[in-house]
């Protein structure tokens, strides 16, 4: 005897998600069978809603409910300056901090050649296609330092220099509250070549 | 600026979940949005479908899809013996052990005066019910060995035995595969006082 075949139905679509096995999938569907129906049509619906009324903007290619998304619409940024980075979470680890206010770029991925993912399956040509129009004076490569992240930012480079804006990379240096001597070489090695005048 | 508000509210509904973090609500909606649609329909359906084709059996209350369940309604079992378990996820386990050939009661709980768990909470009234239709000859008490379990096994003992039939409560001591060294003192009193001739 398995779980009746509607539970069995649950604890597989909720081992679709990441992080979830068939542990934690059961103990999710118990919990649904046992909470009260608001929950569940709570849960369907927004399951539903979010693939209904969240869309790429055609501009930045975030995840949005509006077009052109909140950012690009929003006439107090610097709609010149555009930051590219690889996933919306980049995105929203920035916007957290507060101080940018230019506009964004998700690729939505970063080159990993190994893992068969080349420069079609990203938003590159999105970004192409927004340079080409105009307006833009600088891009700033915010993908991240590791190795995939460092090819797609050398990548993007290329493609966005003819179009003549000024293209720039975040900088690579010991975390804010670190300690210099529980830096690795590399770290070490991205500070010191990037040290500014004091 | 926030996740546009369909996210956030996909996030708020995976945070109910029992164990999912802000964090991890936070990576199952966006891999809902990046995910096919087919995924997000039948994420959704699954969660409705089990609210609606789900019920208690109305004989041994566990979760099931067809009224009575399989187990109540198999001629190949002993329904003349009834094991009580607080849990359904108890009820799996049995089953997943194999050689188990009678009924259930599932209590759905277990008594917790400090949490303000009482008897009306559990399905005690329903076992007692289903005892007063007789046909029963023994009752198998398998709740827990923890405090709560301890109490509700006495609980329901005291209940069952007016009606005459053998009331009996699972065994307490060192699990298969363990070493003696490494029990507490708590499991060895009970696997002494529960010896047997070999």
């Amino acid at each position: 005897m398995r779980y009746a075949e509607p539970i069995d139905r649950l604890i597989k679509a909720f081992t679709r998600l990441p992080g979830i096995g068939e542990k934690s999938a059961t103990r999710l569907a118990l919990f649904v069978l046992n909470s009260g129906r608001d929950y569940a049509t709570e849960l369907a619906s927004s399951v539903i809603t979010v693939k209904d009324k969240v869309s790429l903007c055609p501009v930045c290619m975030t995840f949005s409910d509006s077009n052109p998304c909140a950012i690009c619409s929003d006439a107090g940024r610097d709609q010149a300056v555009v930051c590219v980075v690889s996933d919306y979470k980049d995105m929203m680890a920035l916007e957290a901090m507060g101080g940018y206010r230019g506009a964004y770029h998700i690729l939505h991925g970063s080159l990993a050649p190994l893992k068969g993912v080349g420069p079609d399956d990203l938003k590159i040509k999105e970004l192409i296609r927004r340079l080409g129009q105009g307006g833009i004076k600088e891009v700033i490569l915010a993908t991240g330092f590791d190795a995939e992240g460092s090819v797609t930012a050398m990548y993007v480079a290329g493609l966005v220099k003819p179009f003549g804006v000024i293209v720039t990379r975040i900088a690579s240096g010991v975390p804010a509250g670190s300690f210099v001597e529980y830096m690795d070489g590399a770290t070490l090695g991205s500070a010191m070549e990037g040290r500014r005048a004091f």
